[in-house]
Parts: structure tokens; sequence; C-alpha cells
């Protein structure tokens, strides 16, 4: 096999732009030191590298305080410092919509099994596949909210949530809320002036183009964590508490100097690049005008697909969604992701039951039509000698 | 300034081996996906290099089945993971040395918080700065163990705890057993089969010679632990809790690839080179000859240099620790930690409040004699220049 096709980018972004690998090249040769716990120049150029890095973080989200970026190894992590870290008591409402994935379901579970919440699930208009606006205004009303956890773009199904609206509607119960952004950040335009979000959770290894071990969260609010993960912070070493300020309370452990350079350089791209969804869009529309001319075939897709970007989830009659997977990995070197994607909810809407979850495919800036026209001709050719 | 004098190891070994920074520069580029998630070439691929890179780091602790291996971001979330996981029960005693990190203080701190369990510090042998053995046995004759945290290596002093002798002891009250080495797999022959260790945790970044992205812990137990951090496992994902089997239980989240395959390469760079320990030894040795020459210096050491490796903690009199460092880096490019190194503990022990901690040189198979000698030329110089 030649080369791989790679289409699935919604579990990670593959390639990363070039300057992302060079960075982290030379940040390993030359400044992988712990930051924050050494005075020395080295350390001191690794803190400042950390800082430029949330600025430009804070700065995609429109909010000038970088202070109130927390950096963790992952969005899984991130998830559930925020979700195990709300002051919960017995009887609380979480609600969650049908999208979440297992970052959020399953820490919302747990929170459920320690803290004695109650987790509800808001519904989905099955014509549409989007959240039911309506319904949930009726169960706020009925079973007011703690908390909400919005996510923000499926990964399963490429579906963008109307976040704004769903936080607008929580906060009239003074509720916290969570915006799940690991398939959005980077690609999507959010401005967390504008909307009622209180903690934005961000992956940087999807949309943001960054390199696998660092995610985060962004505090747009007032609400302090309980501690989750703690450990060494290099301040404060005799006190048995993490420190109160603000992110460090939050960032226990060695930062990881050479991810966050990775990441550095991805925001500086993203900043230079301006038509990264412009060029997803165009790939996932031509995707979606191809596998639609082929009648087997199934795609899950939400009606108004303005509310829709580079993930289509689709199954093929007769087969396994597995089955396909492999078929295209094995015959035609095309990566797509199989099964059900970390996100348990979501499949009874969907009813895809009897294909064991869907074929996933995912794009990013750095495929092309060619792609897409190699991936058709795959399923095509799947079809042809059935 | 031309270069830095890199003294500060025990933060984070740099620089690492080339081969590290090659494969990790080569898995970014051409196998940068997730393991474990999708079915095709390039993700199998990385699941068989993270099996290869577990099945080396079993084989460093005389152990086969590298399904005891888990993988984590880092040896702070591998300890939450571990002592937040234990089923505790109101009323259970932790012991821990006064060596501790605060990876394990406070983690222990925050258990004690949650689970209403008494922290209970074993004492130290003043004259000899190693554990007081007799008086141990007597304290856990008094008060049943229910959990000990042993640390291997001190980050601060160097000292090596006889972890061997002290879970023996744990062991007759059927105690969980948990040792903390960070600062020595990789460096110090450890075996798990002749010792009565459950949990061993590890970083990747220090004496592995690994990348940032990388700890976990090993298993040698049958304890099950509670769910701490949990997510997406790419299995079972229907299930609201995290899947039975072992590791996938306690490794929620994408694997960082890059950093595992840095690790690996590490890995068989140590295997290779088997003078590691006797290096880092012979740098020390020379250091504390060194440093004992100069008089306004106070060096923090256990009574049996035998029982030390690589990490020196010394005072100025006169000076504040951080002073130094400072100094040490502003005019002689040379990079040392001071302070208290996120270690609460041991400082009543060593007395050194009136120096706000300690300067810390710490020492790795890449550094030379050249490098002690620049070092101590400059700390005379200090000296002269008062």
């Amino acid at each position: 096999m030649d080369k791989t096709i790679y289409l699935d980018n919604a579990a990670t972004t593959f390639p990363k732009p070039e300057t992302v690998y060079k960075k982290m090249d030379e940040t390993n040769r030359n400044g992988c030191v712990n930051a924050g716990r050494g005075g020395y120049h080295l350390a001191r150029q690794a803190t400042a590298l950390i800082d430029d890095t949330k600025k430009r973080i804070i700065e995609l989200v429109s909010l000038v305080d970088s202070s109130k970026v927390v950096f963790t190894p992952s969005v899984t992590i991130a998830m559930n410092q925020i979700l195990q870290g709300i002051p919960w008591k017995t009887g609380d409402v979480l609600y969650v919509t049908p999208f979440e994935h297992n970052a959020v379901a399953r820490t919302a579970a747990l929170c459920s099994k320690k803290y004695g919440i109650e987790i509800v699930e808001i519904p989905l208009d099955i014509n549409t596949l989007s959240i039911d606006i309506e319904m949930l205004k009726m169960m706020f009303i009925q079973k007011q909210p703690r908390c909400i956890c919005i996510n923000h773009v499926s990964n399963v199904l490429g579906t963008i949530q109307p976040y704004e609206e769903i936080a607008t509607e929580a906060k009239r119960y003074n509720a916290i809320t969570i915006l799940d952004a690991a398939q959005s950040l980077g690609l999507i335009d959010i401005d967390l002036n504008r909307s009622n979000i209180d903690f934005l959770a961000f992956a940087g290894h999807k949309t943001l183009y960054g390199p696998f071990g660092v995610g985060g969260f962004i505090i747009n609010s007032e609400t302090e964590l309980m501690e989750v993960i703690v450990g060494g912070t290099g301040s404060d070493s005799l006190k048995l508490d993490m420190p109160k300020q603000i992110p460090g309370r939050y960032e226990s452990s060695s930062p990881n100097i050479v991810a966050i350079a990775g990441l550095n350089e991805a925001l500086k791209w993203r900043k230079d690049v301006t038509d990264v969804l412009e060029k997803e869009q165009n790939l996932t529309k031509y995707l979606i005008a191809k596998l639609a001319e082929i009648p087997e075939v199934k795609v899950y897709l939400p009606e108004n697909l303005e509310n829709h970007v580079g993930i289509v989830s689709f199954n093929v009659q007769g087969y396994k969604s597995e089955d396909i997977g492999m078929i295209l990995d094995m015959d035609f070197g095309i990566a797509v992701r199989t099964g059900y994607h970390c996100a348990p909810y979501i499949h009874k809407w969907i009813k895809d039951e009897e294909y064991a979850g869907t074929v996933r495919v995912s794009v990013s800036y750095f495929n092309t039509m060619r792609d897409i026209d190699e991936f058709i001709e795959a399923v095509n050719s799947i079809l042809d000698d059935k």
C-alpha cells in the first residue's frame, strides 16, 4: 500500500501543519525543561511559551484574560476536572445532550454514583436530529437544571448544536453551563462574551490541529471547582491544599512543553489560514452529495445542513459498519472509524443497531477532493464486488 | 550566554537520547493517529507500538504480563488514580514517608478530606536521614496500616529508601503497598517478583529518559481500583461504566502515541547503555566531594552514601536558596532548582527554613565531570565575590 487516505480526523487531525512538527522537534532538542518550577532561563522561556499559547487560546473565544485558560493533558481530563469539580448536592440535576462523548457521559455517570445527582438527557427532534428546544424549556420548568453539558459539534454526526440558545435557557435557572468544544474550537467561531457558557473544554489535537498531550478548559465563571486531580504545582509546596490561584489550582504536574509548543505553532498557523472552515465545509458537502448518489448507502444527517460540519456517518445495506471499515483499510488504504465512536446516547436516535454503529468519515483542511473521490470509488467497488 | 549547563535532571532529564527525538518526529509525521480506536493499519501500528513499550516497561521490573502496565499522561495522574482509587473506609490509615512529593502528599490529603482516612508520616532517624524501621514496626502495631506509600528515591535528597523491607512489614497487616518510582525506574533495579509492592508509579520523562506526556503505573496486585478519571476507551462505548478489563479500565482518552514512541526509544537506549547508574553515581560522588571542600556550603546527605543517587541538595551560608539559583543562572548559565521542590514533609527534618528550601543539583547520564567542575567554580566565584 502506497499511502493512507486518512479520513479519521475527528479522532485526531492528521497530518498537522509542518511548523507544528518543526517546533516540537526544536523544543525537544533545545527547551524541553520543566516550566514554572526552575527559575533559570530555559524554564522562564518555557513559561513564556505557555503564556503565549494561552493568550492565543483565549483570543479564539474573544476574551482577554489568559489566566482563565487551564492546560490539562487532554480534554477528557479537563471534563473530569470540571464535572467532578462542581460542588454537587444530592439530587442536583445535570442535563446532557444526546451527542455527548464518553468523556462527558461516563464522567456524568461517575458523578451520579458519587454524589447522587440525576442525569437527564435532552431530547432530539427525531426528524431533524436537532435539539428540541421547546421540550428542553418544558423539562427545565419541571426539573430545574443545576448544570448542563452541551456538546458543540457531535463527533458522530458532525451536527452543530445551538449552544448559545441552550445556555441562555439554562442560565434562567442559574445553572452552570459547560460547552464541550473538542470538535469545534479553532474550526467554528465561539464568542464567550456574548454566550452564557461558564466552562469550555477543548482538545489540542483535533480542530486546533495541535499535537496529543495538551487540552484544557477555559473558565468564564466565578464558580470554584473542587479538587479533582492534585499534585505538585511548583508553588506553595509546603501546603497540602492546591493553591487558590487560578489557573495553578487546576494544573498539577509538569506541563508538557513540547505539546504546548506544537499547539502554539498550530494556533499561529490557524491565524494565517483563514479558510479552514470553508475548505472543510466544501469537502463535506461534496462528500455528502457523492454518498447521496449511492442507493445502498444510508447517511445520518441533520435536516439543516447549515448546522453541520466535517463529520459524516453512514452505513451500507447488508454490511456491519466494522466490515466496511476493514475493507476500506485492507483493500483501499482508506482510514475511517467504525462502531460507536465513544458516544453512548446518540445511537438510539439514529437507530444504527443493525450495523453495530456507523462508518464515520471525517475530513480536515489537509484532505482533498481527490481523497473524497477515491473514497467514493472504493465504496462503489465494494458494492460492485458484492 | 553560550550554553546552559543543565543540572535540573530530577525535574526532567534533558537532553534525551537522540533516537528519542528522531522517533518522536517520525511518529508525528507518519503515524500520529488514535491507537485502539480505528481499525486501520496506522492505528494498528500505533497499538502495536504501545504494546511493545509496555512489554519493555514490564521487563524492567522482571515481570512478564504487559497488560499490567497502565499508561497515563503523567505520574501525578497515576498517583491520583491509585490513591483516590483505593476503596477507602473512614478511619483507614495511610502511611507515607517524609520524602513524598506533592503528587502523593496532596493526593493523600485529598483522600483524607474525601474519605476520612488518617495520614501518618513515618519518622526518619534524624542522624542518618533514613527511615526508622524499628519505629515503623512499633507504629504499625499501634495503628495498623491500610495502605502505605513509599517514596523510592527522594526528589530533594536523592536518598534511596529500603522499600522492600518497608513493604514486607506493611504486608504483615495486608496493607496495600505503593512505590513511587518517579525518580528511580530505569535507573535502579526493581524486581517486583521478590517485593511486596502492589502498585508502582513511574514517570516517563525522568529516570526513564523519555518525553513528557507519558507516565503510568504497574499493577502487581488483585486490588481493583475505583473509577477516578473516566472517559472514552474505544471499547464498550455504549456502557457508562469503564470497562472491567485491565488496563483499559484505567486508560481513558486518546493515547499520546508520540510520547509513547519516544519512551519506546528511550527504553531501547536504556537496554543498550548499561552504565547509566554507574555514571550518575560517579558524577554524584565527585559533586559531593567537591562541595565538601567549600566550608560555607551545607550539604543535606544521608549517613550512608550507598543509599543515595543523582540528587544533591545544599545551601550556602548567608544566601537564600533562590538567590544562589538566580546567580548560577544569570552569571554562569547553570540551571539548578531551588526552593521546596514540591516535597512538603522533608524540610522539617533537614531544617532548611532559613534558606527557604534548598539548592538542588541533579545529574543525568549526559552530564560530564566538566559540568560539575564549572558548577563548583561558579559556587566558589559567588563566595569570592561576597
